[in-house]
């Protein structure tokens, strides 16, 4: 800290004018609106005005450059104060404000990609502090750039679990670059949060959590300004910023009451902006300008056209589970694209993640067992398209992250995520790790794509198709082993199913995913025996589906098909196909999935107890021939 | 501790055989099971050896009696020495040891309730903490009964965000009667766990958390006999045992070291065993036998036949939110009965739920912002039928404890949630607030009923139904003001649609619920004019779906239906509907939903542009009626 100087009063000044600049913007936009959080954005608005106009170092001509320090308001219900922010700092008019909330605009309730200045969606709280995580760590790691990631926290999300994962993360990994600032304004939605003021507390707990806590008025510039300093000036941990601050500061008769959370201030906004404007010094333009990075030292990359560094190599009828594809497919497209990464959460030895792992450890981020932190730091070194991640786990396990997916969708990322161990064929481990609702899900995701691989040749594949593919994508993998169908020089697309047996006789088609595509290929052999011919679809991704060739190919058998899939009835594979012939008269669909919670046992035995086994889909062939 | 004795020589030593046959059990049945983690069982022998046949008192007799001590595994892998402390302790058999993972058995590969010892499904980490404190609250608050709660939860899972949510609950309401145990093996399962035996870390984190943290040698029975006498003694706080302890302790060449995770000792059992029964001097059965309650003070409580205090009470065409209506049936059915109890994560003024903290302060819990744990909390509150809780949020914020609903069905649990503001007519917060895969969700869960109620009359009543129903039900409710439909003595019942506007000579069936079935009954008015008879269906109930009603009238009408929700296409109304269908030739079905991530916008607007309106079911009515 010896080379810290003390502000000058007149830039002190400044940016306490600018602070209420941002609060009479957040007033106004939200008076237009008639809904929003004003008293949110007030408490923020130093942090703001010194973050913006004194210790980042950003572009406001390219706002997402990689070389800039980015900023995530995990608190996404304080937009308007950081729209605010933007239009000071010259990004667009600050009449532009007024558009808020409205459905022609960009300037939504909450912060989404969709705005040029905008990383990541936010607004379910919790979840900023890991993406934030996802890009110290690329910026630390992989770009090994200058840039510096600052990340602010409402006290009301930090009772979020997920917090704290990330507070460990950013502490275990010593992300210098990282400033996570925690707005302390006491009162959350509906009552007083369970901390209130008590500052000491959050101080012990971030210490306590490998990271370096400094203690601040939040509303003080200069204190604030000290603060960051120091930040940056500390190196080998995190730095937390625990701000002390008001909800509704310098908005008479309503700072730091209940009852005020989430609407425009209505009849008191006059009264209140004619209070703020008697503050300000200088109404007119800001007088400080935002500070450029000091050099373009994040590298150039290149994550388009991934491909495998060598073709698939495997012989028909070889036992291998996909998720041993799985590993050889992650190096494989990881020894042609530096920035190919994997990430997991302490299951690496069975997801295969652990190849990549093996093949260059530098590019392997284990973030143990805290899915929500192993997904939004995903989501986080996605960001500025810097790196394109791999996210392993068991297919069960997503769940835990769901909320933070769903927001990745509305953050428009990039992350490929793999779940392993899905259905009752990984056997005698029980329910609690079989995905049997990941299929529902990830189909439920805005624009996911989703594969189902039905082997070893299908998974390379699927993994190369994912690397280049735009928006979320879900791979299922197994744990059995299933022999290998597809010849190494099969040609698999997005959207298009295959055939993988059939007949010029066949009677009904049989559509199944990954181990249960294998039960309907041995229940075809079983029933050309007796002269039923049994067609065999592979849709190879569950999301699209293949239309087309399921409304062909029913339609060339006289109407008849079954669905089996190893997921619960609801929102998987059956009813995928559903959707795809809901307008088709004369199709039939017989649908067999698992029917309750399965239990403990050998995965055949499963298989076959909840009827998705080759015997079983025999009797439902049977059955729908009648019909 | 004035009172504190040191145990007798021969009880230590006895305690001590007891961990040991725990070990060996732990192996011998992995053995035969070929499968499963005796070392994660061997770092917790010490610790079930004094909780079961010194620490806890229970009933042998009645293992999940009113009054007797509650334990919770977390660590649910470790479910072998579970099932060895209790065969122990005479429940059953030893020799029925070897089932485990059969899948005749319901010594399951991880903990059930289908085993009469056994109040929830544990094996996805991190959970267990959660359902402790709310057995923990319950008995403090509610039980107002002696019985202690013990929680044994893994170093590997405690990097779970939701461990530390429910750290923190404990600590703010002061959960005196809870003990956490942290057994810090050091290895998680792939590699050492980011913390490793970095003891005093997490006394400072429990620390600043607000527990009691005792540290002690997990593997030293004397220490942990004081240890969980402090914890007895200790008043205002909960106590957390941080046991240093090592994964295969006792396991020569095993002990402490990596990739021995979740195996059987495979040719390393016999050495093993042979080194354990040299530690052991008693080999017969315990010479010590677990203590009794002090008395049978849990107050007999009864859950059944809950019914509102009074019908609904509305006028048809008025205009209210079912999320208002949820208020009001929460206190009418609160009022019949002392054991219904409302949770919610500070949404209590936008989900209606601070309605009952108005009738009863006492029968409200406020979990914060912190989903994981409220439901969590929940399932805990739930268990032994104690209450009835009923968990209120924004529907898409069940997607933050989607693990924990998934593991609650599990569990088999009666919880009941409340989702409200679902959909797009939520307006201008945007997406990241909007319930759009709450269906899919809820409807992928085995045994979840999912209400979705028309207007206020239909939201009481699926109040009502939800409180006499056994296994997870979810309700979901809208933000903006509908029209009451329904006379208030209209009968609602779970599995049957209404048919709410029909003539003879209907041509179509649309269905719709909450929002989209008042823009059903508008489209159908408008269409009316134009000669077009269409039936308005309103199923109730998602889940199950009625089949026959709707096959029934979709049949009448000519085979044309319509499906329109304010939910995104997949695993919601639309697919249940095609589920139901899904055998019926000559059935065609038009689905209209939400197609893209939505904007900010004003309600109607939004269910305008995204083809939800009445003047967009006119339109896919006219186009169905083409095909």
């Amino acid at each position: 800290m010896t080379n810290y100087h003390k502000p000058e009063a007149k830039l002190v000044q400044e940016l306490r004018d600018i602070a209420n600049k941002i609060r009479i913007h957040s007033i106004t936009s939200t008076q237009t609106a008639k809904s929003g959080h004003p008293t949110s954005c007030s408490s923020i608005a130093e942090i703001l005005s010194v973050l913006f106009f004194n210790t980042m170092r950003y572009k406001v001509s390219a706002p997402l450059d990689a070389s800039s320090d980015r900023f995530v308001l995990s608190k996404g219900h304080a937009a308007p104060a950081l729209y605010a922010a933007w239009a000071e700092a010259g990004l667009f008019p600050v009449k532009d404000l007024q558009n808020l909330r409205k459905i022609d605009s960009d300037l939504e309730g909450h912060p989404t990609p969709r705005l040029n200045f905008i990383d990541v969606g936010t607004g379910s709280l919790g979840q900023g502090l890991a993406i934030a995580n996802g890009m110290a760590y690329v910026g630390k790691n992989y770009d090994k750039a200058n840039y510096r990631v600052y990340c602010l926290i409402g006290d009301g999300e930090s009772a979020e679990g997920s917090i704290w994962e990330s507070v460990h993360f950013a502490g275990h990994y010593k992300l210098d670059n990282l400033v996570m600032i925690f707005d302390v304004n006491r009162l959350g939605q509906s009552e007083e949060t369970s901390l209130g003021h008590d500052i000491d507390t959050y101080r012990k707990r971030l210490e306590s959590f490998g990271v370096h806590a400094i203690v601040t008025d939040g509303h003080d510039v200069e204190e604030l300004i000290k603060a960051f300093y120091t930040a940056a000036h500390t190196k080998g941990k995190p730095t937390a910023i625990v701000a002390k601050t008001f909800k509704g500061k310098y908005f008479p008769k309503i700072e730091d009451l209940d009852n005020w959370h989430g609407k425009a201030l209505g009849d008191q906004a006059d009264r209140v902006i004619a209070h703020l404007k008697t503050l300000i010094k200088n109404p007119g333009a800001p007088q400080v300008h935002p500070q450029k990075p000091l050099k373009d030292d994040a590298p150039s990359v290149n994550i388009s056209n991934v491909q495998l560094s060598s073709p698939p190599s495997y012989k028909i009828g070889e036992q291998l589970a996909t998720r041993a594809a799985y590993g050889t497919a992650l190096v494989k497209i990881a020894q042609n694209n530096p920035r190919i990464i994997a990430l997991d959460g302490d299951m690496k030895n069975s997801t295969f993640s652990e190849k990549l792992k093996q093949f260059d450890p530098t590019r392997y981020i284990e973030c143990f067992i805290a899915e929500q932190s192993l997904v939004g730091t995903a989501i986080g070194a996605a960001c500025r398209d810097r790196t394109i991640p791999f996210v392993s786990t068991f297919a069960a396990f997503f769940t835990r992250a769901f909320d933070q997916i769903r927001m990745g969708a509305i953050s428009q990322t990039n992350v490929n995520f793999v779940g392993t161990h899905c259905g009752v064929s990984i056997g005698e481990d029980g329910p609690s790790q079989m995905g049997l609702e990941d299929l529902a899900m990830f189909r439920s995701i805005p624009g996911c794509t989703v594969f189902y691989p039905g082997d070893a040749v299908a998974t390379e594949r699927a993994i190369e198709l994912a690397a280049n593919t735009k928006g979320v994508t879900f791979t299922r993998l197994n744990r059995p082993n299933t022999p290998v169908l597809y010849p190494n020089d099969f040609v698999f697309a997005i959207g298009k199913a295959n055939v993988v047996k059939q007949t010029d006789k066949d009677q009904v088609v049989v559509i199944g995913g990954g181990v249960t595509l294998h039960e309907a290929v041995t229940a075809s052999t079983e029933l050309s025996k007796a002269g039923i011919g049994v067609r065999v679809i592979d849709p190879f991704t569950v999301k699209p589906i293949d239309k087309e060739t399921i409304i062909k190919n029913i339609k060339e058998v006289g109407g008849r098909a079954v669905v089996v899939e190893d997921h619960y009835y609801e929102g998987g594979l059956g009813e995928a196909v559903l959707s795809a012939v809901a307008l088709e008269r004369n199709i039939i669909v017989k649908h067999i999935a698992v029917p309750t919670i399965p239990r403990s046992g050998p995965p055949n035995a499963l298989l076959d107890k909840y009827g998705l086994s080759a015997k079983h889909i025999v009797e439902a062939i049977q059955e729908i021939l009648k019909l």
